[in-house]
């Protein structure tokens, strides 16, 4: 096992209604900014159920955060903030609305030019005002993780950003609130929680039976429920084990010493900047040609991912790498998920604009070891077609 | 899954060498009390290192707390720290020194009589002085909780008490300083921990497909490390694994969102008062009859970890059922520790002594659904002996 720091203050708080607790968490005297997205959060109704249960404090909103959400859209949200003299954030979304919410709350305590939070990726970030969230849709693992990716759509940088000041107090994690997405969205968190685990777990061994044990489980949760949520979104027990699993996707455990690959997300990342395919699609599509790419350099957990996630042990070695690559890809498309380029319209003649992107933007050295190149990334690329 | 709530904001450090972070992890002005045990931490060097860590700190020393840690000596300690106006404290051991450690962090700062701590089980702290840890013993997780037993001598009162403010700050878990533990130790540490993860997860299904996996994973751990980490003391693999895996089967994790049964310590605390034998081997003693008595209301659960603890998938319900418990006490006996009353000179004659103790702590209702009787725990002693 690797040495770490594992550190995650954030409260959870689990189970239907839980959005009336919303009382007994934030003080009777706080000043909040509700933040959302889209126009869901009002449609569904949670929007209002939130501010029922805040009562007579005062609340200011502000919505349309993006899918994406941009540095530009959020700034208006610190000068909000600071104009009104707010005390506490409220994050009423999924993982770009929360996101955005870590930002405002860094921002705003934040003496200076605030792009440099991103910039340093966090690294000069010595305060944040409280900020908590609803959770509605089930994904990236925001809601109980201090890490945030912000967008400046002027310069089309994409950064990555994280602070032990970032971490939500409290997230409240309602299950039937994710009832009403759609299907497509609930696919994508599914296929975006299996990747986020895949990324901290089929790298090499160094003996951390417990974080190995703990991710496949995650695993095996996703693969037995994924279609089973998505073909019935008002099953209670399914969807709340997607919810849980999600969160722990990404909240630190399973990552706390081991490697570390995210190279899938990396390439992944360049797609949705290009393309604007869904980022959980772009993960779908690269992962099978990664794993096949890298057999060799994840041989060992390969195995491991064959026999304890798939229940695969019959043939030889690479017959049995290649058969759990073959049933991840299977997995992905019962999801209603595509996992080649050229089903999202990515042709062979995009890929030097793909490789060309993974340059400017640093990405030279990929995965787990540092030694996925721009030339190997190119063959993913091409084994993705 | 049930509903619930998750928070521990501890933050783990984990690896080689890590006292010496204690230099960056406390206050340069802190005025620490370091809280120890028995004469091991000054024999084995760890006190040395981390007084040496602590550098021209104001540091004094509280030694001599017991394996069942009392009130009469915590209240010196209680005194010291305020006569002397310290401000940190650090305790220095295992389960017993972080346990009273966190009795002293919440009386300190409790007007009133500190013994109603206990008696309220911590509902009425409302605050506790900072503290924190430097895990010397694998076994009970108080490293990572904010949970506690505490022995009133005088009237042999043995009560817990817990509360949001008694998590520690910060747990230093450095494995190597377990290797000069006695195998004796180690074996106890391997099966409180064991029993710790069965009392949250043999109970009866509810949907918490994560929370199962993460018991079954630890517990497949500790059983391919268990008499290997007690063979090879000082293998540094093993012995991470076992340190981990200790600490997450009490942090709270594993029994978010699932029935709790505990009727394993509670019966077993009695064999303790009474016989003065080692907590984990109480353990060891009762579970197995515990479990063959509760059949069939653990029979889901108990058919579920014969296959995926155990491998166990031939025969019928109840000889799978048979053979998971006959493996968990051969698991046992394989620490070197025996599972029979018999075994510790307790004997049938014990028996009514025992019932008569359960009762009269109130123990009239115990497990995962409050219906073990002080009859049914007659039947278990007797199936013990």
């Amino acid at each position: 096992m690797l040495d770490f720091e594992f550190y995650n203050p954030t409260r959870i708080v689990f189970g239907r209604g839980t959005i009336s607790r919303l009382d007994m968490l934030i003080p009777p005297s706080a000043r909040l900014l509700v933040l959302f997205g889209g126009k869901s959060a009002r449609k569904t109704g949670t929007l209002a159920e939130v501010k029922a249960a805040l009562g007579h404090r005062e609340v200011q909103e502000f919505g349309g955060i993006e899918p994406n959400p941009s540095y530009e859209a959020l700034i208006k949200a610190v000068e909000q903030v600071r104009r009104e003299k707010l005390d506490f954030l409220l994050a009423v979304g999924g993982g770009s609305v929360i996101d955005g919410t870590k930002f405002v709350a860094a921002a705003v305590e934040f003496d200076g030019d605030p792009w440099t939070i991103l910039e340093t990726h966090g690294s000069n970030v010595t305060s944040a005002m409280p900020f908590a969230s609803v959770l509605t849709l089930p994904a990236t693992g925001s809601e109980m993780n201090n890490g945030a990716v912000i967008t400046r759509k002027a310069t089309t940088s994409k950064l990555v950003f994280r602070n032990p000041h970032t971490f939500p107090l409290f997230s409240i994690l309602d299950p039937t609130k994710t009832y009403t997405l759609p299907a497509r969205q609930i696919a994508n968190g599914v296929a975006d929680a299996f990747t986020h685990i895949i990324e901290q777990y089929l790298t090499y061994p160094v003996e951390a039976r417990v974080q190995d044990r703990f991710a496949e489980g995650l695993l095996q949760t996703l693969i037995e429920i994924g279609p089973q949520t998505i073909a019935n979104p008002e099953d209670y027990d399914l969807r709340t084990n997607l919810v849980w699993t999600a969160t722990l996707a990404l909240n630190g455990l399973i990552g706390a010493g081991v490697p570390q690959d995210w190279a899938t997300h990396m390439i992944g990342h360049e797609l949705t900047a290009r393309y604007d395919i869904d980022h959980a699609r772009t993960l779908a599509v690269i992962l099978p040609s990664l794993l096949r790419e890298r057999r060799e350099a994840k041989r060992a957990k390969l195995l491991q991912y064959a026999e304890r996630v798939w229940q695969i042990t019959g043939g030889g070695d690479d017959e049995r790498i290649e058969a759990a690559i073959a049933r991840t890809e299977i997995f992905l498309e019962s999801l209603g998920i595509k996992t080649r380029m050229a089903d999202y319209g990515v042709r062979a003649d995009a890929i030097d604009g793909l490789v060309g992107q993974l340059k400017a933007h640093g990405m030279t050295a990929l995965g787990e070891r540092r030694d996925i190149t721009p030339d190997i990334s190119r063959r993913i690329l091409e084994a993705s077609l």
